[in-house]
């Protein structure tokens, strides 16, 4: 993919790589110095191992060396394949097998099936928040909601989370996203009409409101008002127990990012109008999946560095990354959305209507367009990897490689809400 | 203010004032790097001097010692004293006094007349780069752009800017940022229809997107197809070459949240529904200044480090010194609105209909407000100051704070634009 013009000017990645040796000294005397003080609230890394060195060799930019490609995705999860034989004799019963067909032609990488303890544990604590804690459903969605199986999903995207309390910070978020798009955009009474003001009052639960006495009160009991702002207050109030002030900074962003692009979508649905192909591209990459890889770290238990993060050449990785997943989607969902009321925007039917493509060549056009993306990210994230070797990159261009391909298991196997086209 | 709801269990400010001193040090160690790595693209911070040590005594959180308001905003911003002086010999005509009224009864401060050196020739060059780079505007907009008066504006924000380079990364993002808010938006051919979808695609020219080669193109060359995407496009390659990737990715967060803001108040205009005041004033913090007086570190040539800024108390400063601003700008162009066609929302119009005030009452309350988050602003800001004495975080505190009083001084005397009610 060639350079995006606007990024040349900024620091290359070797410079990136020799600051992040200063950075991380910093952070380990800081965090030091938090286990000493009264006031240091973040809890340490959970003591992980630390990866194995590992030889990376430098690599083309569009072809990641096998080595590189198995440091990224191997078929195990750091540190979990000795937490899953451990449960699993506790539990002998096998897991059973991922049901679904993957799309024929796509790229993708297989996943170990998640532990199902972890699975059944997230379950049942995701099922006790949402109906105890957020009041989240009223009864006759429930079926919904267990055939959403989140649990499956997270366990699955985030094999390196130390204990349960870490995947349910990302179950929790996953959970409260997926009721504001549903409540505010889609199914459940979603409309064009009104969303930026849904929206940005729901996104001062993230991100809050500083007034003056006689209103921040009123401000702070919107906050219980409906399902979608009582998720994402509770889901972010745990976030916020774990995450540093940089990584939660960076949810914040990212969730503004998803809102906009929400917003461009209803901008379309309410002109009734279908964008260029290009056009479509865009919106999807802030109408996108990217909160939830990039909280890998604070679901792991360590932290990214902000200066790191910032890289123009990881907000790269990130970008397709994100991009991939979120074509992803359009493609298991596209059968379900086509036989939704009114007409709902994806990858296929976009190239379809601006390209003048049958519905079938325009879906394998959409699958080859999911294809380059995902070579992109995996090439730039090799690039990256080569290029910083340092612990918390290496694990964290590690975390979301496992995230796609934990995202991509979850539709393939989510035989509840998808099923495939007919077009081979 | 009450602690909001979200951050207690974030870290303390004793903790960020304990890691500071190791960041320092490390992006000490990088920039003395960057100078000898030819992949260092990133300048130096310009040789100021040092703000002097002083003696910040501890004070109440809402009573700010007079020691430290004069260190938050002396007269005289850091080093332009002598740079005035001298550039005053040259050019020994005295300059023009501010004109207008300041509104009775609004708790702010006065600036020293900005250097009238800097506003000629910051005002010649963003006149060239607005014609010849980025052809913003038809030849019969030139009085209004001339009227904006934003090289005064700027200079005055920015009087430790350490040359009139720095201050064009600034100017040319406050025009950009007002020609959007103004096409897209309001004066010139704005409308909330399809508002989501105009925006987003303009976010892409600070935020770029990743797509496949096919369709990468056709997004680069859209971001010269409006004036708008023209001016984004170009301040922001400008911004990149002397920001860091840090300082860029707040810049992109904060943009982020001014296009929500704009959306949010979109959706209230299109179904002519007056908000509540606490919702209105939620709105007001996305749709806000706030992206200005956060590259102060930037425009002045020096970095507040991202974890040092993520810290939720800077959060509250900055998100109170943002509402400060934003007030300021409702009550002083109170009269243009009520002019301009159809309703325009501003705090005094939602407070009189929401609170059943009259017209007079509604503004005076709105002073109110706005004398409440100034001094919440400044408290906060001596809190920050206080415990975390570090040069970089006391210069970016003083730097928003100049903002602040720079953005008064420009309202005041902009009588081009601005006159005030008769209330009193």
């Amino acid at each position: 993919m060639p350079a995006p013009e606007l990024s040349p000017p900024q620091s290359s990645l070797p410079a990136a790589a020799s600051r992040s040796g200063a950075y991380v000294l910093a952070e380990a005397a800081a965090r030091a110095r938090d286990i000493k003080g009264a006031t240091g609230a973040r809890p340490l890394a959970p003591p992980l191992p630390a990866p194995p060195p590992v030889d990376i060799p430098a690599v083309e930019v569009r072809t990641p060396s096998v080595d590189l490609e198995r440091i990224l995705r191997g078929p195990s999860g750091l540190g979990t394949a000795s937490l899953r034989l451990a449960r699993r004799e506790e539990r002998p019963t096998p897991p059973a097998p991922a049901e679904g067909n993957p799309i024929p032609g796509l790229y993708y990488h297989p996943v170990p099936e998640p532990d199902p303890v972890r699975v059944e544990e997230v379950s049942r604590r995701i099922k006790a928040w949402a109906g105890d804690e957020v009041d989240l459903y009223p009864e006759d969605w429930e079926d919904q909601f267990d055939g959403f199986s989140v649990g499956r999903y997270m366990v699955a995207c985030h094999p390196d989370a130390p204990t349960v309390d870490h995947l349910m910070l990302a179950t929790r978020l996953m959970v409260a996203e997926n009721a504001v798009d549903d409540c505010y955009c889609e199914d459940h009474g979603g409309s064009p009409i009104g969303l930026g003001e849904r929206l940005l009052l729901a996104h001062t639960a993230l991100d809050p409101l500083y007034t003056t006495e006689e209103y921040q009160p009123r401000w702070a009991e919107s906050l219980h008002s409906d399902a979608p702002r009582r998720a994402y207050r509770s889901a972010m109030e745990y976030f916020l127990q774990e995450a540093s002030p940089s990584q939660a900074d960076r949810f914040r962003h990212d969730m503004a990012r998803l809102h906009m692009g929400y917003l461009a979508e209803a901008a379309w649905a309410q002109t009734d109008q279908v964008p260029e192909v290009w056009e479509y591209l865009a919106m999807r990459q802030f109408n996108n999946f990217r909160p939830c890889p990039t909280i890998t770290d604070t679901v792991g238990g360590y932290e990214l560095p902000a200066d790191l993060h910032a890289q123009p050449a990881m907000q790269r990785v990130i970008a397709l990354a994100g991009n991939a997943t979120t074509i992803v989607n359009d493609l298991y969902s596209y059968t379900k959305e086509l036989a939704a009321p009114g007409r709902h925007l994806n990858l296929p039917v976009v190239i379809a209507e601006r390209e003048g493509l049958s519905d079938r060549d325009a879906y394998l056009k959409a699958v080859e367009v999911h294809n380059d993306l995902m070579h992109d990210f995996e090439a730039e994230a090799a690039a990256v990897a080569d290029a910083c070797p340092v612990p918390s990159v290496q694990r964290f261009l590690r975390g979301v490689a496992v995230w796609v391909d934990g995202n991509h298991y979850w539709h393939q196997t989510n035989t509840f809400r998808y099923s495939l086209p007919d077009f081979w």
